[in-house]
């Protein structure tokens, strides 16, 4: 039996407890400052509100102010909150781990510096905690497609646990794998974490077809717009791997759960999607960050932000040539000016020729 | 103004027609001994029966009697049939073809020989030719992400031209690309045949989910399976993959359009698909075979039992390891054992670990 802390009681968080408390570990489940109500209910009945489902017993919550005794002893230390939380989850995660916790992190997506360097994030994680601590610790992520509720009503679900240290991953594995929930691991932590911040890029691109299907009043018609959500799905599919590749992933990892897989899963819904969906029924962006999708997360539009953004000093610098990557610096032309939609196809592929 | 001629009315090689004439070319379109009172309807009033749409003035519709006229002085010799067709087309365009022609294929699929040798269908049409008259024509086909309808709906539709030589790639490319029909050329001429093929293999492990969705009544919840979909989307693709570079495409091609794109847009639905779902919703395959899908052209199960059932004597002469694509495996145990649904999650990925 291990004892399991978590940071952040959003719903994919609590959906991982599922697995866990079922192979009889002891978890703990921290809220942070915008998680008060979720653990307030999960106290009272087990209800989490956002995923509408009981957790199981094992399952023990506990407001940010509890957090000291929430980690005491834990042997893994997670990362439960989104690329949103990373700065808190750093500060908070350097005073509660201690020395030989194992720490896992589903904090996804990439910081850049001005000149276009891209971090991932369990990168800037370790930034807040003291060398001695940070490497006392194993650093380990999953990743791969897999959206919270379904995991939690116990569909089955394929991961994968990357990281540095193979043998705190197969720990780590051994902990959560059940008859559903199917693990597994790689070393290759940087492209896992490339992919896993890309593809939410790609997901706000799938929703601009419908949007225009949409515009058109033609959402119902017998024939939309597959043809065009492919044809954008290979042109992301192609610029993650290329980007994989860039900062010294494993291109391989694009192929499989960490690549397309996750890719898929965001593509079929969500809020990306939604704010993409907008966009192609032609709001500018900026109407929808500032009106009709105000205050929802967006993970997508952040990370075309901070890749996107990124992409121009990488250019200047010869890192990247100007034609690389079309897709996504057309995604960020719509984030950051207000783009129409204008799928730029004749550049997609290598060029068309 | 070039002239084309195509055999086979069916709704993709009508589709087709839509570009070529709005380039200002001239079509010739003839129905195989299947597509009579398609070809009658059309000559009435110019309506496609089953696309529901008329075609463009310049095409000009033929019974399969009328064909040496259709064909006369084409400077492009299709074949518009599906896979099952492909010895059909073989035997009516060796003599319709004439030297110098550009011969173009839109009929995917493979044949095997009884050692697992593999097969792309361009291949097997030539069988019919003389030495003679398949040396004197170029051969390409068309792939890629392509719904019929969208295409002659005008919705933007993302294809690759591949075949053996450029210069009749560049040609025909040059004779059907619009504003919506964006071409893209390739000489991985085995390659996106393979991918063509392929893809339909995983669109009917793509229903096998959204079966079990409905077995359990739960279609309509809050959670489905697009995790269990994205994981088999995932080895699918990592099989399309191994394949390719099995038998000697080019392993890039998987991840654009003739690869991954087909696949996504094969996934979205289709017969292939509904053929999964009735397995996944516990049914036999005999019986979707024999009662619920009878007389349904099911290009998938045919390729599922070409390439599936070629595995057997590959694995045997060592030419593929017994635990590589085993996704395909078990869905050839599906098609010719009625294996029940039973998902070989811990194989997949290089097995669970």
């Amino acid at each position: 039996m291990a004892k399991i802390a978590i940071l952040g009681a959003g719903i994919m968080a609590t959906a991982l407890t599922f697995p866990l408390t079922e192979n009889g570990h002891e978890v703990h489940l921290v809220g942070t400052h915008l998680d008060q109500d979720i653990i307030a209910s999960i106290q009272k009945d087990g209800t989490h509100p956002n995923l509408g489902l009981k957790v199981n017993d094992g399952v023990t919550a506990y407001q940010l102010e509890d957090a000291d005794e929430a980690f005491e002893g834990a042997d893994v230390a997670m990362s439960g909150v989104n690329s949103f939380g990373v700065h808190f989850a750093g500060k908070h995660l350097s005073q509660l781990v201690k020395p030989g916790m194992r720490v896992l992190s589903i904090t996804k997506g990439m910081e850049a510096d001005e000149d276009g360097t891209l971090h991932m994030l369990p990168d800037v994680l370790k930034t807040y905690f003291t060398p001695e601590l940070r490497d006392s610790v194993s650093w380990s992520a999953i990743v791969g497609p897999s959206i919270a509720g379904e995991l939690a009503v116990h569909h089955d679900t394929c991961v994968v646990f990357c990281g540095e240290d193979q043998a705190a991953l197969d720990y780590l594995a051994g902990l959560f794998r059940t008859d559903y929930y199917h693990v597994w691991t790689s070393t290759d932590f940087l492209g896992h974490e490339i992919g896993a911040c890309m593809k939410n890029i790609y997901a706000f691109a799938a929703g601009l077809g419908q949007g225009l299907t949409i515009k058109e009043g033609k959402q119902d018609d017998r024939y939309i717009r597959y043809n065009y959500n492919a044809a954008v799905f290979a042109q992301g599919q192609k610029e993650l791997r290329q980007f994989m590749q860039l900062l010294g992933g494993v291109p391989e990892t694009s192929d499989g759960l960490g690549g397309v897989g996750d890719m898929f899963v965001t593509s079929m819904g969500g809020r990306n999607v939604r704010a993409g969906e907008f966009v192609g029924q032609g709001r500018p962006f900026s109407e929808v960050r500032d009106s009709l999708m105000k205050g929802v997360t967006l993970e997508g539009v952040n990370a075309i932000r901070v890749v996107g953004g990124a992409l121009k000093p990488l250019t200047e610098r010869g890192v990247v040539k100007p034609q690389d990557f079309p897709l996504c610096r057309y995604l960020y032309s719509i984030i950051e000016e207000d783009a129409p939609l204008d799928m730029p196809w004749s550049k997609f592929f290598g060029g068309e020729k």
